[in-house]
């Protein structure tokens, strides 16, 4: 057994690129992160100023930001959660870490959805577990199935499940996660579900695991819907057989996230109004892309339910999506993401646009690579 | 193999109580944790408050900040590191995580100071590795010894080197660290050294294990002498046979810190007049506080070169350190850490004053501790 070696994110050298590109001069349209182009909450700013003023702070977890997230559980999914089982991080990152090391060990196998984000692959690697890895097609909506998860053989000790999904937005019905919690529990499978989606839905708002599974893992962040990213806060709700399992290693692991971070989180709470002003721009977004793929000839795409994604099939462009997507970044000054982040085999032939920035810049985007994409649809037509 | 269990701190359970105290209307002096109480640098706190207004901030690595990180090596140490080695975390905590999985495997023995800081011991079983724990006494100043590494019988594959060390804030001479380090390059122990207490040392400044070896792997941060623990950034200085692996485990377990925090902490490098300061408070704090513990009966001290901790043995006032600081906290309304946290076996009979504090309350807290330490001294002796 060696220190085992952990792919690098193609997405951050296209990245590389891009800034590089932008700092000789060109305007680029960053579409390559999954990361709101909005800044946090204008109260939750003016509170981070508050605080800077009048308190030198200490290593502090806010009980207040706990329950108040506990209190989240209950009004969103009528769920009843305890402030306990609330545990602040930096960002939803270390939490996936806590969940997984107080569930499982070296050598642990736990399934997830292929395609998905590649992190949840490279931190199990990283603590020698096992990712069992269930290929979910366009026939699944590239999501997971309870009847896929129910055909591994043998079954896992644990399951990530991400709804909405990383790269896809596609979100699980309400009798499919039920039917998949189901599954779970027969086989004695440890769920641990990526929420930090929820919130940006264009439908139907998304289920928590915790509404059909108390002894779940789930990881959350200020990242996405609060538009937070920078400030690097997640939250991780333990399963109550764990709590103390989690509460010890974050002690030891991480300590509390950033006091500011925590102080303007809380106020982020209050500013439901403006932040889904941002859920509005992101369904505009979606929809503009949603009519100009097709015309580009991309027809087979992922429902995007909700994120701020779209992962679609180029597969009769390009067998090497990385070089493909800096070639459109090149010639167009759209940065976008190859699907090989996500899916090592089939996304070679898969890219994903993140629309999370204004809607004027993706009008400048589908300007730009409508013209692009023709010439290419032309070229593998002929 | 099961999930390990890991000890919870017990100092954070005597905070609790002192909070309560203090929510009771009871003065408490907190000398219980390993922070400075003083804010951050104020021409930080100015550049947060620009960023916080002009700047919505993605995820983001500041090239800058490292730069001036990998500079500051040369500058303290006369060592050349390259910016690409420096790797930004959420505080020192992460960059021991990616510091241990880098390099070891489950399974790896790596030694470590008793007494020492717990987490290190409690990171290693979280990532179920073999921590090694090597007996400091009084005798080798509470810290590790080439002659204790050496009789390792096998020698471990790591080495925690802490200097200075908590808890007991005690400095490894040059000559010492350089035996250290020949002993570790001959029988091909990898070194993972702390050095977040650097900057706060009251005689020669600390060298850096990097001005005798390359292929160490250094964790450093701004919660210490810079004065930014709530802040949460920290950062590791990676061997170059190890930035690979370290940086792709960052962008999967963690991303970077928050923004503001980098935006600050490259401030902080400009501000040595003002920490300097803090310096000057906590060598006044430890003269007072060497000053008054012989005339407690405390003769037996770890010689505090460093950090802002003095480690003391109660031995001849109790066996139970933990029962011990809350009779403290309760009758005086000082909170300090009991031994236990740092050494599970001799620190019953330890405790760890955290001087950390302004010189007024430091005044305070010998006033209070003075005629408690006096009576508890009577009773042992009758």
């Amino acid at each position: 057994m060696t220190v085992p070696q952990i792919d690098p994110f193609h997405t951050i050298s296209l990245s590389t690129v891009a800034h590089r590109l932008a700092s000789e001069g060109r305007s680029i349209i960053h579409m390559e992160f999954g990361q709101p182009s909005t800044g946090a909450p204008e109260a939750a700013i003016a509170r981070a100023h508050h605080v800077l003023d009048t308190d030198p702070m200490g290593y502090w977890e806010s009980q207040p930001l706990r329950e108040r997230i506990a209190r989240h559980y209950m009004e969103q999914y009528g769920v009843t959660v305890s402030p306990e089982r609330i545990v602040l991080t930096s960002g939803a990152s270390p939490a996936l870490l806590l969940a997984l090391t107080s569930c499982f060990i070296p050598g642990a196998r736990v399934a997830l959805a292929r395609p998905g984000y590649v992190a949840y692959r490279n931190t199990l690697r990283t603590l020698h577990m096992e990712p069992v890895e269930i290929v979910c097609g366009e026939t699944e909506r590239f999501q997971l199935t309870a009847a896929l998860i129910d055909a591994l053989e043998p079954p896992p000790e644990g399951l990530i499940v991400a709804s909405p999904a990383n790269p896809t937005g596609t979100v699980l019905s309400d009798p499919e996660l039920a039917a998949i919690v189901a599954v779970c529990r027969r086989k004695k499978i440890r769920i641990v579900s990526d929420e930090i989606y929820h919130g940006l839905t264009f439908g139907e708002p998304a289920h928590s695991v915790l509404e059909y599974d108390q002894s779940a893992m789930v990881v959350n962040s200020f990242s996405k819907y609060f538009s937070m990213a920078p400030w690097r806060l997640g939250w991780l709700v333990a399963a109550e057989d764990r709590v103390d399992a989690v509460q010890a290693r974050v002690g030891n692991l991480f300590l509390p996230p950033s006091s500011l971070s925590q102080h303007a989180g809380l106020v982020a709470f209050d500013c439901r109004e403006e932040l889904d002003e941002h859920v509005k721009t992101y369904k505009r977004n979606r929809d503009l892309l949603l009519a100009a793929l097709p015309r580009w000839g991309l027809r087979h795409i992922a429902p995007p339910d909700g994120a701020f994604y779209i992962y679609a099939d180029i597969g009769h462009l390009t067998g090497d999506s990385l070089t493909f997507c800096i070639r459109l970044l090149r010639d167009t000054g759209v940065a976008t993401a190859p699907g090989v982040d996500f899916d090592p085999v089939e996304g070679r032939h898969f890219m994903r646009f993140s629309f999370a920035v204004s809607t004027a810049l993706i009008e400048e985007a589908i300007r730009r690579m409508t013209p692009w994409f023709t010439a290419r649809e032309k070229d593998a037509g002929s």
